[in-house]
């Protein structure tokens, strides 16, 4: 079975997500923070301790700096008032930590945050294109951690799990009542270690138990597929977040693509939640001729700074960028100058939005500001902002691709009225049965609709949702997700790449 | 007319809640934050400027103090990096303040809270029993800012300002599209200053001008009434909030109550938010005997304090509580020794569980830290904090109580379902008139208790809700609502109290 690159994606964005809300939709601007690191440890290595064995004019100096606290004295006095008379024990790191984060919070600004070591190492794993793990998709279905698919060549491939196991215990623990995150934070663990997993197969009575050893697991962001459309080959790259490795894995793979006797390209960056500003460069560089406008850097100050290609020329065949809501930052920076730059048409929906850059910024132990430092701004000096970028061409997908899980608790039935039953609605509309409204009132039709999936999923048509029909209901509608005939996204995109 | 003094507490809490999220649910220990002061200051006289002023002990003590700093050395460096760094200019001011909210923040207290010098002037307001302005409860009734009543004696009432009088200009400015806590901020102002009020009153064609000299507004906090059951009168007393006055009012109006032969009495502290921790004490000491524990105080070393009265004697009358689910702070310390200490029911639903003691601490720019520096325990040692008080006699109004204002920008009709129309049955059955279901399907039934409605009310029969009908509605349940008859835990208090 194909691990479809777009839920591996979506995994990696939730582990990092839940560590630093927000954080991972960012673009890193210097390689590394050093010069930001100078500049903000100057006043580490002064303290009182020494103050005798400075020179005169280095005592001036002390002082001075110290002045500058003059800011900061309120701050020392709050810091004061709590830690002395709140009515627990404070921890002096986590009012630091709060005040750090206080700070940040009064700029607005969502993609400005503060990341503890923890968090850090985490981001640092996305950036640097693998983890340590089994190397399996795995996703909520029903309530059980349930294997989606092993990625191939990973341990969890080689010891034999397969799609739809599910995971009842991890070293003998029951991972029953965790949510997904805390889950995948059990059966990760570093590179060498063994874990077992106790699992459930369909099919098989009693639980298998499958040990594993954890290795290193290559997080792949750039996915190459062709399609033969009236007896011409179009070569789709889709790429799902742009880490360290990407862009020479793109270029990669659209040499091989050229090799081929592609005829014409579709770059897929739906969902991509951003990442390294250097790649998107590299990347766009392929396409965009010597001398153009990549893209430009607007500091503080409103001071602009161009970034020309050094190397590309116009590519002789079509090109077709598929895009939406989750296309964000670099993904956005590939669109817009794909489009304004190069010409090429926008398939999808409206882009997410967001027109800054980050650098991470090290606080000497191990925790990091990750801190908006620019605008980066279109080759025609557009913000993207906040507004996204509109398509050229717009294609939603279904509607029942936006639904949510199903987590039934009382069944449903006519003349129920629930949050819960709108998105059933639009699931059997999504399967062909008609429910006749989608706004969360169980009609006749709505009754209807649900016998007839019954009778068709070969169970009892009663007319009733309970927790079997709506699991049934849910794995017929990720099938039709999953179906690249239901892509109507990417269809219009081959449709309009040789029009 | 009578202004029902529930509301005016209400207008006030929202005032203050407004400014500072949670602020108002407080109690305030020390009469005034001096010791706090004392301390918090004890940095801010030192600096660098008078450094080599200082003896070579001075000075060494200096030193030492700042070393206190390494702690937020890592603060500074933040302070530092966002300062210089940040895309766009920042605040100092505004980083300062996010630094210590930020602190108070990893508390995980809602109570304590960074009040700027602009919220504390609106806290110390309510606290001080009076604010400048012209003196009317004010409320939204679609979407038109409208007299609900002028207060007895106010500047107001003397310019002849009548109930449902709407309010459509404030010194020629439109105060459309304003909410209500913006509207209040224009009309208040400080005492002897003039506002002209443009009012559309019902029944009156052209709107009028009115000229309004500001002054001080007492806000009432102690009402009395007195209830006649099979022949025995019962004295009330409500008390809305615990201010400066409070506890003297509450002693003037009990001895008044007990000159005029009360035989029975009820004290009423439902949606009574607290307020001074020094105030509830002296109103207890009326009823709790003399060396019996009042309340106890446990510090963050979990030393408990016991204050016990040192006046009162069990009264020869008996006595219920009413509490509800507004009831906070001292009105809990208040119900919960009434209850244990003194043995008297308590009447109504669960109270709302703040066991916690807060103490302004000024920072020396009229700005403040209301930081929790106690808990309160009830006499027997509980802690209520965040579980509340049980009553002992459970009574809940009806459930149209509990209704959101209707605003209606489609009209609703059959079939149709919404949230909005969840609320709109809930009152049509507080009416009288049963809606078939409350869960917001527009039903056959619904659509008859409508027409039945708009029948009533002089409207035509169409069993549509449109504004014109979603406004009568509300303003029917604002009439039973404010219907002394359909106040059920009253009821049951008085039931319970000659038992």
């Amino acid at each position: 079975m194909n691990v479809k690159p777009r839920y591996i994606a979506l995994l990696m964005a939730l582990a990092v997500l839940l560590g630093a809300a927000g954080s991972y939709i960012g673009i890193e601007y210097f390689a590394n923070g050093t010069e930001g690191q100078a500049k903000t440890e100057q006043y580490a290595d002064k303290d009182a301790d020494n103050f005798a064995s400075l020179s005169e004019e280095e005592q001036k100096a002390f002082l001075q700096s110290m002045s500058g606290n003059a800011d900061l004295k309120k701050v020392e006095q709050a810091f004061n008032v709590i830690q002395e008379n709140y009515v627990e024990e404070v921890e002096k790191e986590s009012l630091v930590e709060g005040a750090i984060q206080g700070m940040l919070d009064t700029l607005e600004d969502p993609y400005s945050v503060y990341m503890d070591p923890e968090t850090m190492e985490q981001f640092n794993q996305s950036i640097e294109s693998s983890f340590q793990g089994i190397g399996a998709e795995v996703s909520m279905v029903n309530d059980k951690v349930t294997i989606v698919a092993p990625i191939k060549g990973s341990p969890a491939e080689e010891a034999g799990l397969k799609p739809n196991d599910q995971i009842l215990k991890v070293d003998g623990e029951s991972v029953e009542g965790l949510d997904l995150y805390d889950a995948v934070l059990k059966i990760r663990g570093e590179k060498g270690t063994e874990v077992t997993l106790e699992i459930d197969r369909p099919g098989v009575s009693e639980p298998l138990n499958i040990d594993i050893t954890r290795d290193d697991i290559p997080l792949e962001t750039v996915y190459t597929d062709t399609k033969m459309v009236d007896g011409k080959k179009a070569g789709v790259i889709e790429i799902t977040s742009f880490s360290e490795k990407t862009s020479d894995e793109f270029h990669e793979a659209l040499e091989k693509l050229e090799n081929d006797g592609m005829e014409g390209l579709i770059i897929d960056v739906r969902g991509n939640p951003g990442g390294l500003f250097t790649d998107v460069q590299e990347i766009l560089k392929e396409f965009i001729p010597k001398e153009e406008v990549i893209v430009q850097v607007e500091d503080r100050n409103g001071e602009k700074e161009r970034y020309l290609s050094d190397s590309g020329e116009k590519k002789d065949y079509p090109i077709t960028v598929l895009m939406d809501e989750g296309s964000a930052s670099a993904s956005e920076i590939l669109a817009a100058t794909m489009q304004e730059a190069g010409g090429y048409e926008l398939v999808g929906t409206k882009s997410f939005g967001k027109g800054t850059v980050q650098q991470a910024l090290p606080m000497g132990d191990g925790s990091t500001i990750k801190l908006t430092l620019f605008k980066w701004l279109t080759p025609d000096g557009n913000w993207v902002h906040e507004k996204g970028i509109e398509p050229t061409v717009e294609v939603k997908q279904p509607e029942y691709f936006y639904t949510n899980p199903v987590e039934i608790e009382e069944p449903f039935e006519y003349n129920d009225n629930h949050e819960k039953v709108k998105n059933i609605q639009v699931m059997l509309k999504g399967l062909g049965h008609d429910p006749g409204r989608t706004d969360g009132y169980y009609s006749k039709e709505t009754e209807a609709a649900v016998e007839a999936f019954q009778e068709e999923a070969g169970l009892e048509a009663t007319g009733v949702v309970n927790q079997e029909t709506g699991g049934k209901i849910e794995e017929a509608i990720i099938a039709e997700v999953r179906n690249e005939e239901n892509d109507k996204q990417m269809q219009k995109a081959v449709e309009v790449l040789f029009q």
